[in-house]
């Protein structure tokens, strides 16, 4: 990465010693930077001088193929008429030999750092020649990601030892380092001292470094080396996800995601805190546990391209503020109850080893910073991911798991809280619910006239009326209820007049149809009875409880941020993570989980906090940024503000579907088509309780 | 450490609310500074605002008895006549509680957190209540050592944590540090993390913790603590030693030593080389055991004071240059031959445990730097201690060992050398040579006119020819001959004319003596020949010539650095190590060891590198002083110059006793008075060959 700053109308000509017939101008697009240098000028070190943003990592040794450019214009000045080809030197031995031994190169590509400029040119550096290139994210996903990675690859030659200059080899390579590739005063992991000599000997002096921050060397290999690679890791309650991502081209190259071996120690994070207030080894085990389990991760990516664990220099992660004490070795007692202390909400960054985390032994582990005590890096993540401080409008965040985490704000005000949803959301307490699993149902519509149910389960797309349905499911069967199949159904039965306003589901029905039926004092809506054996499949009154509480919990939340930025309308709704991406946001607003907003400006925006670590890892600055940021975010304790209450107690019921909500019933509430007429003979005749 | 900086003449009057009536002036001494404070102000706030030096721990609660004052003068405004009580604030509880706690206040002594100004005074601040006070060094020593430790305590009260500012407890923590104690921008060693939030719960909010460098956290405590301890380890070829310190005054209050357990992987530095080049896995091997020996010994200085090894918080460390590599776990092998390449020469800091050194979990490892392949962290600790940058006079240090480390210079230009004289001064390669232990010969004389010798063993303080010799010696014998005693034989042997000017011993003496005898084809001296069994012990042919080997590659390296200063002559001569300690000077003259000077101006100078490393550990300025220093040292490489084998070769003879120690030979040769007659019946009567 070139320090020297030149602007872009620089003219070198009078520090040079050559004379005016001597020097051919150049430009490189697509910066516009432009300069004038003597003839035989490597172009490399012409874009270095002028500070054209040109990769590499070999340092002009013709090893990497970082450097490439195309010739766009032989000539600018109107006078010349050669062909482009006579503008630079002609194709060299190493430039051959590169492309012998790694891939030739593509038509009319140059190694710049072989080809030096003949006459006036215009030079043209594609996207993946450049260190700052952006990387193109998912079209769920924001925006594009700056790659400029915090651990960067160095090849340097290092002189041989000089016995009338009696220094360090460490302090020779050090100098080297700031000599080629201008990175001064750098630090060196201790624990590379007794490889440092080795490495030197068996690559003939020739060694690549790994650098972190452009200030510690964290590896060092012998000869030359290219790729480094880093994890991007989203430590959830129930999920972990890992993504091995290439450190010089920002690519995923491979993605691997576990249970969280938590689990056994609770299914919801209150009840780990709980076993570890009960158990005094607890914290420890569970920190242990988590460990392994990300060095098992680390292992899967890796072996997935063939790469080993050593090779990856660089963790980054996000966790709510529970995991992340957990997996720092913290115990989480304190997060277990008011006043929710945090032992640190800043980012962590420390060598991977001292947290257990088996990848190269100078590997480093970034953990983003958290917000509050129940407000954590995850949601750090999604703000860097998502960016609402760079938005105009306002702007709703909201990532729903055991606990929901609500961001709202714009440009001019972030504010962020907590709210207790417990697990209803992700098919938890719900009497036929399960987690998002081959067998669950996800879709569901209720006929409103006939009252008669038609759903799709997870591993085929039929609907459960279409032809073939059965056979579909035959190995698997339908298993249960998941988290958007359970909002679904709730709000089609809302839909279909099933259940009131209140949520009680409408007794007098069952005159109407055998799907309503009597379970104690209360009634419950039979969503699929199965010819065989198994259970049917019914929601029951106490199930629709749960989604009250759960969605009264989430809006509560909401509105308690809306209340203190002081607006009565969002502009733009984000869901983040698995919820986020799967529940059909019309169900959901029916149900009153997020407030009324025009339908298109309500969208998923994926593993918002896993692109946030991905983000981290790629682009060191956007660690400053997001730790600057999270100060200045404002943070609402739900269990503190006594309105929470009240709106909690107020959100339990169903919107009112005329007067709530003039956005959602102005349009089309089901847009999704009818493959086959309702009724039909196939899902009638399977009806036998 | 107060940062706050007023001039001694400042009036802080203005700066108050109060009006001119309500001001009194204070002195303070030793400082001289001065100023004027409302009525009230306790004296330790009023020292803080002038930058009166007053050690502090537990931050003005009368826990920890630093601040302790004396009122030296009641008023310095003649009007007054007041007794001096009257001018301080009357003793409180709390000072009355400090002294039932710990130890009472001396008579007049007052703390000066609990002391407030009622009127002008003077007063004085003793040496043990300021931070930067002087530790008196030994007589052997240069000078006294400012107290200025790299790791310093400092107790703080922590808020509680508060829902509504939802901050991290280590951020809290941080924030106290720099309001209470004026640190900004404290880190913190993560490991540290897991016992935060126990040890403020522990305290009640009230915690300890030992901040390294103004920078890091290191070590948390719950409650007050206000003992910390740092040890100075001189780690050399044969012995280990290790000084336990506090760091808050200063003190040595352990000290211990143990055998370097390398020797069983050779006795000098090239055959443990040599090991490594021969067993792959031997430089891991010499690692391990050198920091088990490391961890034992941290085990006994800390058990002499009842203290933990959890209770060192830091280490500073010198070594020659292969064993700085060994324990740094780096293989020495390029240290075995041309160009003896350093894998580093900078000063290493590192967390104690990256080293596998057991002090306290945060506890951190200072390494002293090299200087060369040769000239290690043990002689930048000879320089330290004995700051020959500082003088006028050209000054010669010689830190004698398997090699000898030289340095000379003054103000204005020092240079550095190692030269390989071998183990001969430590008794090694001497057919009766052995360590100084019970039974060695460390003294000699022989008379010129009889050719009798008489001699001290180690443990006893009679000369042989005294009364009561037989008996003192008879539990361990006559063993051998130590460094010194080696020393003083041959040169005693020169001096009597037994041996000649080119090293030969004179056979012709036998008709004179039977002391002088044949041995195959060279002659022998007996130096002492038992009554029972045992041998006897006899200086060879070869043993002088050991001896004139290993002092021509002293003189040779000392004239090497003479000539490249240009000097023909050295002021001053400091002799560093145990060699330094033990040996006669004028007879280390007599055989050519050293060059000519002034008696006056040869002295020992202690373990000279073991002080090195104490100041490092409790001056932490030192630290950049030597790192700075070290740099502009020039190195001469022995093996390099084509003069050096001239000078070995020339300083092969021993030196013509008139013409080239004119100060030495116009002084006694041997100050010692004869307490006994020379030739006494009981020196004759023990002979019987």
């Amino acid at each position: 990465m070139p320090r020297v700053k030149v602007e872009p109308e620089a003219d070198v000509a009078e520090e040079d010693s050559h004379t005016v017939q001597d020097m051919v101008k150049v430009v490189f697009t697509p910066s516009g930077r432009r300069g004038s240098f003597p003839v035989n000028t490597p172009l490399l070190h012409a874009a270095r001088v002028l500070g054209v943003d040109i990769d590499s990592v070999c340092g002009g040794r013709g090893l990497c193929g970082r450097c490439q450019i195309v010739c766009a214009e032989g000539s600018f000045t109107k006078h010349q008429i050669e062909s482009h080809s006579s503008h630079l030197s002609p194709v060299c031995a190493t430039e051959i030999k590169y492309g012998e031994r790694k891939t030739p190169l593509a038509n009319g590509r140059r190694l710049s750092c072989h080809t030096l400029l003949l006459d006036d040119v215009v030079i043209d550096v594609p996207p993946e020649s450049q260190v700052h290139r952006q990387i193109v994210r998912k079209e769920a996903e924001y925006r594009d990601i700056e790659l400029d990675p915090a651990t960067r690859l160095y090849y340097v030659q290092v002189e041989e030892p000089d016995m009338h200059v009696p220094k360090g080899d460490l302090q020779r390579l050090v100098e080297t380092l700031e000599q080629d590739w201008q990175l001064p005063n750098l630090g060196c992991d201790s624990r590379l001292l007794k490889t440092l000599q080795p490495a030197l000997t068996e690559g003939k002096r020739g060694i690549s470094v790994a650098v972190h921050k452009n200030q510690q060397i964290i590896a060092l290999w012998p000869g030359f080396r290219d790729r480094a690679y880093g994890v991007a890791v989203d430590v959830g309650s129930t999920t972990i996800a890992a993504h091995l991502c290439d450190l010089g081209s920002g690519e995923v190259l491979a993605s691997a995601s576990l249970m969280n071996p938590q689990i056994r120690f609770g299914e919801d994070l209150m009840s780990r805190v709980s076993y570890v207030m009960m158990h005094p080894e607890g914290a420890e085990e569970m920190t242990h546990v988590i460990r392994e389990a990300l060095n098992q991760l680390f292992v899967q990516v890796a072996e997935k391209i063939d790469a080993r664990v050593e090779d990856i220099l660089e963790i980054t992660l996000v966790a709510n503020p529970v995991m992340h004490h957990i997996l720092l070795g913290i115990s989480p007692v304190e997060l277990g109850g008011a006043p929710f202390a945090l032992t640190t909400d800043a980012a962590v960054e420390v060598p991977a080893s001292d947290m257990g985390l088996t990848i190269n032994e100078g590997g480093r582990l970034y953990v983003l910073p958290c917000i509050a005590g129940h407000v954590g890096a995850d949601t750090a993540g999604v703000i860097l991911a998502e960016e609402p401080q760079n938005q105009d409008s306002m702007t709703l965040l909201v990532d729903v798991g055991t606990n929901a985490e609500i961001v709202l704000g714009n440009r001019h005000r972030l504010l962020a809280c907590s709210s207790p949803t417990g697990p209803a959301f992700e098919g938890a307490q719900i009497s036929c619910g399960q987690r998002a699993a081959t067998g669950a149902i996800e879709r569901v519509r209720i006929d409103p006239q006939t009252l008669q149910p038609r759903f799709k389960v997870i591993g085929s797309d039929l609907w459960s009326d279409e032809d073939g349905f059965a056979q579909a499911i035959q190995d698997h069967g339908v298993t249960g209820i998941c988290g958007s199949g359970i909002i679904e159904v709730v709000a089609e039965m809302y839909l279909a007049g099933i259940v009131t306003v209140d949520g009680i589901v409408d007794g007098d029905l069952s005159s109407r149809t055998d799907r309503v039926i009597q379970n104690d004092r209360t009634w419950s809506y039979v969503l699929h009875s199965p010819e065989n054996d198994e259970a049917s499949i019914v929601v029951t009154q106490n199930d629709i409880r749960q989604i009250q509480l759960a969605k009264a919990a989430l809006y509560a939340g909401v509105k308690l941020l809306m209340d203190h930025i002081g607006t009565a309308t969002v502009d733009r709704i984000r869901l983040a993570g698995a919820f986020g991406s799967h529940i059909n946001v019309q169900h959901a607003m029916v149900l009153g989980l997020i407030p009324d907003a025009v339908l298109e400006q309500v969208s998923s925006a994926g593993n918002a906090a896993g692109t946030g670590a991905r983000i981290a890892l790629l682009n060191s600055q956007s660690r400053d940024r997001i730790e600057n940021l999270v100060k200045n975010i404002e943070k609402i304790e739900t269990a503190m503000e006594p309105k929470f209450q009240d709106y909690f107690v107020d959100a339990m019921a169903f919107p009112n579907k005329t007067d709530a909500f003039p956005n959602l019933f102005s349009v089309v509430v089901r847009p999704e088509p009818k493959v086959v007429a309702e009724n039909s003979g196939t899902g009638r005749k399977r009806r036998r309780r």
